[in-house]
């Protein structure tokens, strides 16, 4: 038998295959309330000062500080300048003029006696203590000056970003479109989820879990299709995806048996297909069909959600800005057997520190891998691991 | 001057007052593929076995082992078994079925022999070596009896919640119906996003700042509106807002200036307004209007997302299954002073291992704080904190 790939053989070719379609994306213009957890693809600059104008950090009088060095003193209170102030504002010597928290500082004004520091009197208010020159007041520009740049480019944008676009004067911001992503499962004997199942037939679950799994790492899922094992229905379902997608992702078809559609289809047009020494695992695939790279997973469930995971997860969260998730190393609760020559990411889950597998290797136990929440990575060459090794763990 | 109320007594406050309401949601039924993220408000069960029924681990032959028992020994196959195969088969004694992964073992057959361990011939096929009962079988049930609860209800949907779902015949959840968040944003001198600025205006910050942050901590975002210092503008507001929200999130208008819209409208209807010790921070409210929680946050965009991150966060996200955001304790890169009396959150970085402050303590300084990734918590009693001492830091 020919020497299996080995998965990071594999990765790397999927990687060398879906990363500069990736890469390519152009950018689009979102409002701000659309844009959380988008990655910029522009910086944000501001055009103007932040703040825009010199403006009162409190509640209270704004003053000339040489006119309240000898505090107490009572000074006379020409009006207030409220905070919509529309129009400039000049503070005599001598005198006071009422501010509220971020109105414009009277020119003239050179700091802000805060309301706690006075008190009302007849003919005026009496300031009680002395205020340094500058006090209270926030300067224009003193956040980020015109030309300065409020959030970078490749920014995964939080709600502290959009505030400080938002603060610039931005209402929508360019940000790189979202990898798209086409599922199509296949599979005579599969249905679509809920419909009643005649014998040998299971419900669709690849539809659903590779198309979460990859809006869970950024992307967005742009058709969902499930044909049955007819190569002309698959070649259609095929050429819609490659239409609207930047990558296909296809499950099942592509293993030794006799109604292998995905491979029967994409075998002509170039696809290498290959067994990856991995569990769950098995045969895999890539091609690119008019320039689309298309990722064949295999047909099980639980093969094709930890294949997804394992090779297609990391390209989808670097794509879109999101960090990578790090393997762990963490005691294995519970000794195991791997099979030798394949590396296993077996299901576990972690608790206290420690890593319990569940399950089993049964890439059927669909159930049993909803209630982990890691995948225990066994390499190649190991065919037993003890209780209380350390092993590394994929979290889920 | 009266005690300020501390931070974790307004937290409490606010706690007892949109806790309840958070935790009354109805549930709603979603299609699979929008109860991603979601939190079930029901147990997922299957009502069959899953697998449903006994099929091929491998594609090979189905056998009885007693047949192939003196192995090597050829057999005859009597032909194949789909992975569809819509009817009962039954395997004769001393005869073999050829069956794909996935596909029903049919009747008589007690273990597959993988197509590896066979080689054709005339006749048949030479069984190379021994299988053992029930070799490359798949129960019935093996992952789940019927009955089985296949997604407990408070999961957060991750894709392998609704790959068991989808698994189990299921294609609607019942999930619970996300937090429905209002955001008030007040103020005469603050201006839409992207409007052009006369002398003494800002943008708007709060309205996109506050709805992403709660979209981030796990709900919707009914309702953002701007209103000027008119009582009767906020109080229509107020109206739309109560109707369409399990939380409205004022900002602005509660403090001591002469136009505060929010405490003029809500101190008539009940609301507590009072001055919090921290910073920033400032006066800020609790109010029932028509039995929807209203929380009252200060007009300064630093101030409001900071009190967003303190008081509301952890309530939003423990009401849709997010993990809570838990402070880590690390030493400090640069010395901070605090005012004393006021717990204070001021902005840091994180980096290898300590986090750095940013930006001072302005609540003006939002350009500073899109650079920050935690808040450095101070507590009311500490005035100064040396280089390298440890603090808490709450990530943003």
């Amino acid at each position: 038998m020919a020497r299996r790939r080995t998965v990071d053989e594999h990765a790397a070719r999927i990687a060398a295959l879906v990363g500069p379609t990736l890469a390519r994306r152009e950018s689009e213009q979102v409002p701000l309330a659309a844009a959380l957890g988008r990655v910029a693809s522009e910086p944000v600059v501001t055009s103007g000062p932040l703040p825009p104008f010199r403006n009162a950090q409190m509640d209270g009088y704004a003053a000339r500080a040489d006119d309240v060095r000898r505090a107490p003193v009572v000074l006379p209170v020409d009006g207030v300048v409220p905070a919509a102030a529309s129009e400039g504002t000049v503070l005599q010597p001598g005198h006071l003029l009422k501010v509220m928290t971020g109105a414009p500082v009277p020119d003239g004004a050179d700091c802000i006696v805060p309301v706690e520091q006075t008190a009302e009197e007849d003919g005026g208010v009496r300031v009680l203590r002395t205020v340094e020159r500058g006090a209270f007041v926030r300067d224009a520009g003193s956040d980020a000056l015109p030309g300065t740049v409020v959030v970078p480019a490749h920014t995964r944008l939080a709600p502290r970003h959009l505030a400080a676009a938002a603060a610039a004067g931005v209402a929508e911001v360019a940000v790189r479109r979202r990898p798209r992503v086409a599922v199509l499962a296949t599979g005579a004997e599969v249905v679509p989820p809920g419909a009643p199942l005649a014998l040998g037939q299971i419900h669709d679950v690849n539809g659903v879990a590779l198309s979460s799994l990859a809006v869970e790492a950024g992307a967005e899922a742009v058709l969902v299709d499930l044909t049955p094992d007819d190569p002309a229905a698959f070649e259609q379902a095929l050429q819609r995806a490659v239409a609207v997608a930047d990558l296909v992702v296809t499950a099942g078809g592509v293993s030794k048996g006799d109604f292998e559609v995905v491979r029967q289809v994409l075998e002509p047009l170039g696809a290498d297909v290959t067994e990856i020494a991995m569990q769950p695992g098995g045969p895999q695939g890539t091609a690119s069909v008019r320039g689309v790279p298309v990722v064949c997973l295999p047909g099980n469930p639980v093969s094709a959600a930890v294949s997804f995971t394992v090779f297609l997860r990391p390209l989808l969260r670097a794509a879109v800005g999101l960090p990578p998730v790090l393997p762990q190393s963490m005691p294995l609760a519970a000794a195991l057997h791997s099979p030798k020559g394949k590396r296993q990411w077996l299901r576990g889950v972690v608790k206290d520190g420690t890593v319990h597998p569940v399950g089993g290797p049964g890439s059927h136990l669909i159930v049993a891998m909803a209630g982990a929440d890691a995948l225990i990575d066994v390499p190649e060459e190991v065919d037993f691991v003890a209780t209380g090794d350390t092993v590394s763990v994929l979290p889920l």
